[in-house]
């Protein structure tokens, strides 16, 4: 940080710091980045440990970076000067200060105990979950909610913890604001599925049963995204068992998936959706590719992206007579007496299940629901671990009507509280509600969206996501792209009337 | 740095100082060799430009640290207090001195230019060779070899350039060193090899021709790494055109090779070859993994380990029924009715030919000694880029007898010039005559060498090899570690004694 040193009150020389500080950062989330997720998919067994020194190191740096004290003396007489900047500038002081503030706050002795202890932590939630045994666990998630109290505190003491993480993950967003939020769509979407599960005309997905060869899987995988329109240049496509997305750079974005030849749209599905995380990480403006505004804006946008693809395009009626095609090019003898009607019906089957990841499309928020009031509890002292099991088979039978027969489909289901990762899960409710806005102010603006579905050419859809979402990068917050994107602020009717609009033809509701 | 700027003269600070600075340096490196090596084999194209940033900014962090001036300081003094150090702590001084020094005369932006430069001709060289295209690549071989020239007068600006560099591949040797060895190759392997083509007792290939599934190859290239026992569970293997092996750290080591389904042998001596680099790789003491000590001490003394495999053992006549059993394994109907002395010859052919990484083992060291040669003319200014298709033809016609027909399978075969890796070439025949040393001396010391080969059960010849060369790492230079190993200096007569007894017997010379 020579450059920062240098920088006295020259506007010039802060710029310059600026971009210095930029660089670094992005050689470090560059190397972490390809480092943390492409490792845990392709590396062998015995570089884990070095592996695990290499990312904390290199964090470490990360931290350092940002947190220097002179860094923080550049932020804040740039931003005291903001006519003499770019709106890129701007951006990039606004993000950088708000990244500062989230780690300048909290010790590095919690921050590194924190580490250890969800290092610690994931390690024993793996082994509770192959077992379901609760109790192996519950300590760690106690100790880990005592942690992120802690550790609220210290970013912001005068603010409500739980408060704290969420607007963490989704930057503006508060308890109130998904209280409210989840109320809507637990009051549309709990009588809306028991409705449902009522009905007696019920899609089957008998058509799309059967055993689908792996290595064809992986070349429809492929078919997929190409369809999607995601830039082949620049993914690299592999297999894991949990799939994710990630982007160590515009050029460079990575897909890991899975193919079970049971079940062949886990895989279309699951391809789906990562492709909508990576059309979005390849829609950021060029000109942000080293700087802190690359990269989606926040959780919620994220999913909402993703969601968009694999829900409102992939499981859409417009859309199954081009997914049928594709499929049946793979699969001809499993496909080709299969009519798009009964495909979509297939796709849409609503089940309350017990299992998260499995979910369709209707159900799964009423899984987030579980979730958000769960954390909501032991957030504000309410709950604490031992009772998470009773509170978690109590809302699965109240929202899903479903009885809960062990914790390693309960409670331990998820790793994200071993990792200390509270306030993450509304985010992936919310991003569902996000794109049915979206789609909805598409639409108004003349987007033909159905048109598009059905000839299975998306340029249409991804110009004007691409135009009002991608580009922006992280230069803007969610709340702001929805705004300016749709022309009025966030609102989750537009996903409760979808779902309700969607599933009541589809199960034939008051007809 | 902060460790470094608070050590003033306490011995324990200055401890620390050195570790913090080595875990650093751990975990630059990793990035680099992870983004570096694991990038160009597996990154998608629109990667690259991206690609190229990160690991510029990373190496300039890596320079950065070591350069930094307190970093200095704190290896003078502990270089002055021997007495309280660990022979290990000495070795990491002794190395990181080094290492400093090759870095600290040449300015940042020189050395992040390079970086650039570097990752934009590899892209060239590509596609140049694809096409064989020598003008596309011949304006980045002039302004690489001007910025060696440069970068090589601040290092170290009373040296001959190439001398600098020379020295920096395998510290100690420079181009009256190599001259004298090259002059002792050529006066054998020229006479040699004409000896062997006049010859009427010819070695024929024809048992190892036809057409090999490539799936079956990949199989066969794991079979091969563990005969040479390579541990798996710290290797990834991929697919590459110019094989090579790269070490992110002991637990992570990378062999990216290719398969070509008309010829099995070279699959296989590519295995063998890259095998040995991962042995050494593996072998260096796990207390070294997060110091500068870590990875092999010199390229020379790397090509020495697997050129050891690739043929000292691989072509050997006694390792020849183990190699037969496990192609016959793979390839039964193909190998079936071989017998060992017939792929013994086969794989000792002594073939002129106009591919350095095809060649047999007699011819390879002149197809090193053209490309020695022509750095020479390069970084002397006697020749420009413009005139290496010239010098290419001119001297395989002379050492090799062949005509060259086109850049692809000439002056634009190989990466290195592509990467700035001047001076590079001469360790690969230098290695050649470590090698044969080694086994001289590893047979003195009662290793029954030839038996370990007969029973394809190398642990004899890899515990000697451990114990001599690899778990040093870089804690002794080469010529120490022959010196240790050999009790004596290097010689190259026991490569140019080997090579005329070897190919003296197959070609029946004088018979």
């Amino acid at each position: 940080m020579a450059e920062v040193n240098a920088a006295l009150s020259n506007p010039r020389a802060d710029i310059a710091a600026l971009d210095a500080l930029e660089r670094t950062l992005f050689s470090l989330r560059y190397a972490i980045d390809e480092i943390g997720s492409l490792g845990p998919v392709i590396d062998p067994p015995k570089a884990t440990d070095e592996r695990g020194e290499a990312l904390a190191e290199l964090e470490r740096a990360r931290v350092e970076a940002l947190c220097d004290p002179a860094v923080g003396d550049v932020l804040e007489r740039l931003a005291a000067i903001p006519e003499l900047l770019s709106e890129t500038q701007r951006a990039q002081i606004r993000v950088l200060a708000r990244d500062r503030d989230a780690l300048v706050r909290i010790p590095a002795e919690e921050q590194a105990a924190f580490s250890r202890l969800t290092c610690e932590a994931e390690d024993v939630w793996r082994r509770a979950k192959s077992v379901g045994d609760w109790e192996a666990f519950a300590p760690y998630l106690d100790r880990i909610v005592e942690a992120r109290l802690r550790m609220a505190a210290a970013k912001d003491p005068g603010r409500d913890p739980y408060d704290v993480w969420l607007d963490e993950y989704e930057p503006g967003c508060d308890a109130a604001f998904y209280d409210r939020f989840f109320s809507q769509v637990k009051d549309c979407v709990v009588p809306l599925l028991a409705d449902c599960m009522a009905s007696r005309s019920k899609p089957g997905r008998a058509c799309v049963e059967g055993r689908f060869d792996e290595g064809r899987q992986w070349e429809l995988a492929r078919d997929l995204v190409a369809l999607e329109g995601v830039d082949e240049k620049a993914l690299w496509l592999g297999r894991t068992e949990h799939p994710f997305t990630g982007g160590p750079s515009t050029g460079f974005v990575l897909i890991a998936s899975h193919a079970y030849e049971d079940d062949v749209l886990s895989n279309v599905f699951s391809m789906l959706h990562e492709g909508g995380h990576a059309l979005y990480e390849q829609g950021v403006d060029p000109a942000y590719r080293f700087t802190s505004l690359r990269g989606g804006t926040s959780m919620g946008m994220h999913e909402a992206q993703s969601r968009f693809f694999e829900n409102l395009v992939g499981r859409s009626e417009a859309f199954a007579p081009v997914l049928l095609e594709t499929l049946a090019r793979r699969f001809p003898g499993q496909f080709g007496r299969v009519t798009p009607r009964q495909l979509y019906l297939a796709e849409n089957c609503a089940e309350p299940g017990l299992v998260r990841t499995e979910a369709d499309e209707l159900t799964y928020p009423l899984h987030i629901l579980v979730r958000y009031e769960i954390e909501r509890l032991l957030f504000s002292g309410e709950a604490a671990a031992a009772d998470v099991p009773r509170l978690w088979a109590e809302k699965y039978r109240a929202y899903l009507g479903v009885e809960v027969p062990d914790h390693t489909r309960g409670a331990l289901q998820d790793t994200h509280w071993a990792g200390g990762d509270f306030g993450y899960f509304p985010t992936y409710a919310l991003g569902s509600a996000y794109g049915a806005q979206l789609r909805h102010a598409m639409v108004a603006d003349g987007v033909d969206f159905d048109g598009a579905c059905e000839a299975g050419e998306l340029a249409a859809i991804r110009a004007w996501l691409g135009e009002k979402i991608w580009r922006w990068g992280r230069s803007k917050d969610s709340a702001k792209l929805i705004q300016d994107a749709c022309g009025e602020p966030f609102s989750p009717a537009y996903y409760t009337d979808y779902l309700t609009e969607k599933f009541s033809a589809i199960y034939r509701l008051g007809a």
